[in-house]
């Protein structure tokens, strides 16, 4: 029996722009008042103390609302606190062992760079697949080749897995993305870096609302 | 049932310092011949793709030797590639759930920083202690206040788990670490760093044996 399905549709990935704890924890609770659906909880650089600590206090604010809470890469930390799931990478432990450590429960995403790995992850045992760079974006820098929207187009056609869309995605150009089919978008510095976290969000779920699916 | 006890004697904590791959496997080979008997796959700044790797190149060295292979912090990495166990610093998860994720057979160490997690240390499962710093060294840059050897005395008296001495241990020290009842020595620049590691490691492993303890 598998979990329930998850609301992609509007997926806030964590930046490390902010300058404090109370300050992050602002932009993420303001997000999802204006519509976040899910939250990845991605700090590379943080030590694991560090990385409990965010995800305990997201976890506070997220799991009273039923907003899934993600870990990026970090499956240990996501059992330590009791995550809602993983999101790995391609260079992160692959979705079986997580599964193990995990359990049949957890929510396990996947980013894809290539359409190969597309097609590969469907054989998995995973929740979602990420697709990206859509487009150029300040939050990651090397992320690699971008996507051309035939692509994300392609593997939204052939997955049997939801898709989300990640890269440089805003205001400017969410209709291409949504019309491609996905089931939602990930948006980092588009809500992490805006003057308004609630505002952006707002006004990505108004346009998102004109393309949902069931 | 417990697994069966771990010849700590001589515990090598892996540095950063070689430049490639097979230089890195070659002064871990180097020091198993001469003498060490742990492996710690230490390396804070690696990626998860990249101490897998690391991991697994070591276990393929160490596993015919049964020699064991710890890995220190990234419980999800120990289990994903089956090492033999973890090391837990303050900062890390804590030792329920590494024991929870890796079971009853893994190998748990843990850091202590003071005389009090040496205490606190005594009511959890798990394998050995390890002490330190206690003396200046290179490898681990802010590692807080230096033990004094009295201090590493009564830890070694009180705890019912082995203990081992870390940070800055050498040839000139050594006899002084080893009077104080400890299990065994942790090394890391004095290995890694010497112009012989398998030269460092016998010198290491014949002040050792005066000591021996069943």
């Amino acid at each position: 029996m598998r979990r329930n399905p998850i609301d992609l549709s509007l997926y806030l990935v964590t930046d490390n722009t902010h300058s404090n704890l109370r300050e992050f924890l602002n932009i993420v609770a303001q997000s999802i008042e204006g519509g976040v659906t899910v939250v990845q909880l991605r700090a590379k650089e943080a030590s694991t103390r560090a990385l409990i600590a965010l995800g305990e206090a997201l976890l506070a604010i997220l799991r009273p609302l039923g907003i899934p809470l993600i870990i990026n890469d970090r499956v240990d930390i996501a059992y330590a606190i009791c995550a809602d799931g993983v999101h790995l990478g391609q260079s992160d432990l692959n979705v079986a062992t997580a599964r193990a450590i995990l359990g049949p429960q957890a929510i396990i995403g996947i980013s894809v760079e290539t359409l190969e790995h597309a097609i590969l992850a469907q054989d998995e045992e995973i929740d979602y697949l990420a697709v990206g760079p859509l487009f150029p974006t300040l939050s990651k820098k090397d992320c690699g080749v971008l996507w051309r929207l035939e692509e994300l187009n392609q593997v939204c056609a052939l997955s049997r897995y939801p898709v989300i869309a990640i890269g440089g995605i805003n205001e400017t150009n969410i209709d291409s993305v949504m019309s491609s089919g996905v089931a939602g978008v990930a948006v980092i510095s588009a809500i992490f870096r805006s003057p308004s976290p609630l505002n952006a969000a707002r006004e990505f779920k108004k346009r998102i609302k004109q393309y949902a699916t069931p």
